[in-house]
Order: C-alpha cells, then sequence, then structure tokens
C-alpha cells in the first residue's frame, strides 16, 4: 500500500482554539526584523501570509477585511481626500481606498518593509494598488509619524496586527491622542480591534481608550473565516459624521461584501457586543 | 523531565479546513438508531454536543444559534401562537421559542430520541425548557409529520444537521411544499442553511427550492464562531409578512445576540452572499 501525507498549517488562536488549513506548500519564509513572516499555499483559501504564527490575510477572504476596514469609514466623510493606514503592508486597504473617487493621496506607514517586499512578490492581487501614483509607502513607525502630522488626514486606518510585538501601542490612548491631532476637524479613525468572543477585554478596552480622545466612537462588525472565531471588530472615532450613515458615493471597482445597506447593518451589534463596548 | 500531554477534539469541516477545540474530556458517546452521538467538554466552550464528528451546539455559543432561528421568524409574525420545530432535540430552540409570550404551544419533532435523552442529561442549560406545558416533544419523521398535518402551525422551524444522513431530505422543493402546506395562510418557515463561504450551492439550491414554494424568500445571517467559517446562513420563506420587519413583542427572558436592530440588520447580506441567493 502506498503511504499518504497530507501537510496542514495550524493557527493556535487561543490556547485552546485552533484553525487547521490543509497546504500544498511553503513558499516563503524570512525572519525580518520585527517578526516571523510566511507565505504558505493553502487549499481551501488560497495563498496565506502569516506574521508571528498568526493568520494575516489569505487571497480567497481578503476582500471582506479590506473592504470593511476601508469603505466603512470613507463613506462616512463627504469629501475623504487625504488617507493614511498605519500597517497594511500588503497593500489590499490601498487596493479599496484607491476605488473611491474623492482620494486624492494615501500614505501607506509600515513599519516593515519585509511585508510589502513580499506581498508585492507572492501576493500581487493583494498588492497590486501600491504602485499607483496617488499612493506614498513610507517604511516607518506609525507612531513617531501621527505624532509629527498635524490636520494632515482626513481619514487614518489602523490595519494592525495583533496587540502583542510592534503593534502592542498602537491599541493605547495616547496613540489614539495622537492620531487624533493628526486628523482634521471633521476626520474618522478606525482601527482592528479583535475578535468580540474570544478577546472581549481588548476589544472594551480599545473602544473606552478611543472615547476618552473622540467625541463619538462606535464599533461595526465583519464576518472573516480565517480570523479567530470569524467575527471581527472594528471601532471606528468620529469628530463629527455619524459613522453609520455612508455618503452613498460611487465606487471605481466592484466590492464583493461592502454595499450601503450592509454598511448600516454592520453597526447593529448582537447584545453581548454592545454590552461589551457600552460608553 | 514530565511528559505532557494534550486533548484535542478536532472536526474537520470541508476536506481542507479543520478546527481544533482543546478539551477536557468525553464524557459520552453512542450510536444510534441514526447518528454518530458525542458529548465532550472543551475548555474554550463548555460542553460540546457532536452528530456524526460535526459540531451541533456548545454552551458557550449556542445562544447565537438558537436565538437567530427562533426570534427573527417569531418576531416576523403578529402572532405566532403555534410553533414546529423540526429537528432541535437538544431543545435549544424549544428554550428561545417559550420566551414570546404570544406562543401557546410548540411541537418539537425530532427523529432521535437519544438526542433529546442525552441533551437533558449532559446540557441541562440548552434543554431546560423540554418539560414546559406548552411543549409537545415527539419523537418522528419531520418530512411525515409536515405531509400529515395541514393548516396547523404559524412558524415551522428546520432546525436540523447539515444535508447529509437523516436531514438530506430536509433542503428540497418537496419538504418545503409540505412544509407551505402545514403553515396557516400568513405562515413563516425558517431553515438553517449552512456557510455561505464554505456551502455556496447548498445556500444557493436551498433559497432556489424554497423560492419554488413560497411568494417571499429572504437571506438573513449570523455569526457563530464553532460553525464551519463562522458565518451562518437561515433562509426565511413568508407567506404574508416582511421578514425584514420585527413587530417588536418584549420577551419573557433576556438574549444576548438578537435585538430588534440586528434582526433588520442581519439581512443586509455582503455583495457575495446577495448574487448568491439572488431570485
Amino acid at each position: 500500500m502506498e503511504r499518504q501525507f497530507e501537510l496542514w498549517f495550524t493557527e493556535h488562536q487561543t490556547e485552546n482554539v485552533a484553525l487547521g488549513l490543509r497546504i500544498q506548500s511553503t513558499l516563503h519564509r524570512e525572519q525580518t526584523k520585527y517578526q516571523d513572516l510566511a507565505v504558505v499555499d493553502t487549499i481551501a483559501y488560497g495563498r496565506m501570509l502569516v506574521l508571528d504564527g498568526a493568520v494575516q490575510t489569505t487571497v480567497a477572504d481578503e476582500f471582506v477585511y479590506h473592504e470593511m476596514i476601508t469603505h466603512v469609514p470613507l463613506q462616512v466623510h463627504p469629501r475623504p481626500r487625504r488617507v493614511a493606514i498605519v500597517g497594511g503592508g500588503d497593500g489590499g486597504a490601498v487596493r479599496e481606498i484607491l476605488k473611491d473617487p474623492a482620494v486624492e493621496r494615501v500614505t501607506l506607514i509600515e513599519i516593515d518593509e519585509a511585508v510589502t517586499r513580499v506581498s508585492r512578490q507572492f501576493l500581487p492581487s493583494i498588492a497590486c494598488g501600491l504602485d499607483d501614483p496617488r499612493v506614498e509607502v513610507r517604511f516607518e513607525d506609525g507612531i513617531e509619524h501621527m505624532q509629527k502630522h498635524e490636520h494632515a488626514y482626513d481619514v487614518v486606518i489602523i490595519d494592525s496586527t495583533d496587540p502583542v510585538g510592534p503593534a502592542s501601542g498602537l491599541f493605547q490612548t495616547p496613540f489614539y491622542t495622537s492620531v487624533y491631532q493628526a486628523l482634521a476637524d471633521d476626520g474618522i479613525m478606525v482601527a482592528q480591534t479583535e475578535s468580540p468572543f474570544l478577546e472581549k477585554e481588548l476589544l472594551r478596552s480599545a473602544a473606552q481608550a478611543m472615547r476618552a480622545v473622540f467625541p463619538r466612537v462606535d464599533v461595526y462588525l465583519a464576518a472573516i473565516p480565517t480570523y479567530p472565531s470569524g467575527l471581527w471588530s472594528f471601532t471606528m472615532g468620529s469628530k463629527k459624521y455619524d459613522p453609520t450613515i455612508p455618503q452613498r458615493r460611487q465606487l471605481n471597482g466592484a466590492t464583493r461584501y461592502y454595499n450601503f445597506a450592509l454598511h448600516t447593518g454592520a453597526f447593529a451589534l448582537p447584545n453581548f457586543v454592545r454590552e461589551l463596548v457600552a460608553g
């Protein structure tokens, strides 16, 4: 009898929960200055970027995360000309932002150049917007960048890794204060704030920290199969506009998850999330 | 050095995707007349019922599924006096239905008595409504039951296992026709219709089959961490009422997921699901 074998990637999402994905092969692995970076070819979700053992993005389901972290805040603003992304070196958020006709300039502030280099090479369907003339890619610390820029942006998007390692400072009031100051008087920020099922305290404290700075803070949700629990939260701080009402600008390019009804629906929170993030 | 070990439950949700849950112990296992039944004590989600290797319900996240498969259809109907459940032998749907003050009689039609017996013994927080005087538990075939009852119910809920084994007939037009006939002239049915990420064809064909029978068919979604992909679909057939608008009846008992804003929000579908279930 011929002996069989299978290759599996396993992420221990918590000590007690694991996601297993059968893989074809590993395409790349390196220890960057900041983190352990890998690209793995999964059968169910296509190519996948992994940082410090955590799934960042897969070719098959990245559209949910990237559309929801960009079009929701952008559509809240009547004229988001200048947009900054902290993190997001894979380029997926950039690709989506460029679909909005109001956007004139996108500044990507990624601390780890390896993420962008490897995404260009192995994830071209995600990184495809990075060479657009409207985009400036800066390999620097997002915290320092925000401290140095005042009234520079209409929308700031925190597309970070989990709050350990390089991203740990991005979930706290001092950083949100810098972002507030980097925003125009009617500016908007949004941050990915983890799973409401598995990281309750993280979400609660991030919402609280943002509420200490912004007059209005709202949480919305999206379904992302390869992230822990499959349900993901985003927390938005707004200086002026109501986050639940989109401006309904027509986009240049299709979306597979986002639409205007879903924009509003994503803010209709389950009771247990409402209670978690209540002000 | 002391040798360590861990116990893990692994569900191969598809050939290429697995969910791993660390467990304390297995509490029960039997081969029933219909299926392989197990109760396992997980660390992350508490006690868990498993049928033919598929997670059915866990103590920690069952509230999402059971609230969303019951309160959404019930709140659409102005006076759901008579409610039937096909499947649902664990009792979770019964427990939720009893919170609605309009309900006078609940008929649970479960083919496998072992599911109910084992749930009463090991999952009392889920099975707790089964002895309520408004509840009748019948161990019989749901397809035959629906064929034999006309105009008998205001709401019928199909709380089934996956469309393999005993539940395979429950996702097809002949069964939906029987349910239509078993419903009053303003009746409503709902069925669990699997993950829109991983079982696209199943959802598409179930919605199509229901549309062949009911004048109005709508799909809504809920986030269930222990189900494949974490996103679950429910398909509702309505003879008269608009499924997206709840009647806003006050419930006897709290809900942890369901609320009236979320009811409407759950019908705001991502574009890829909209396209999948378009009529």
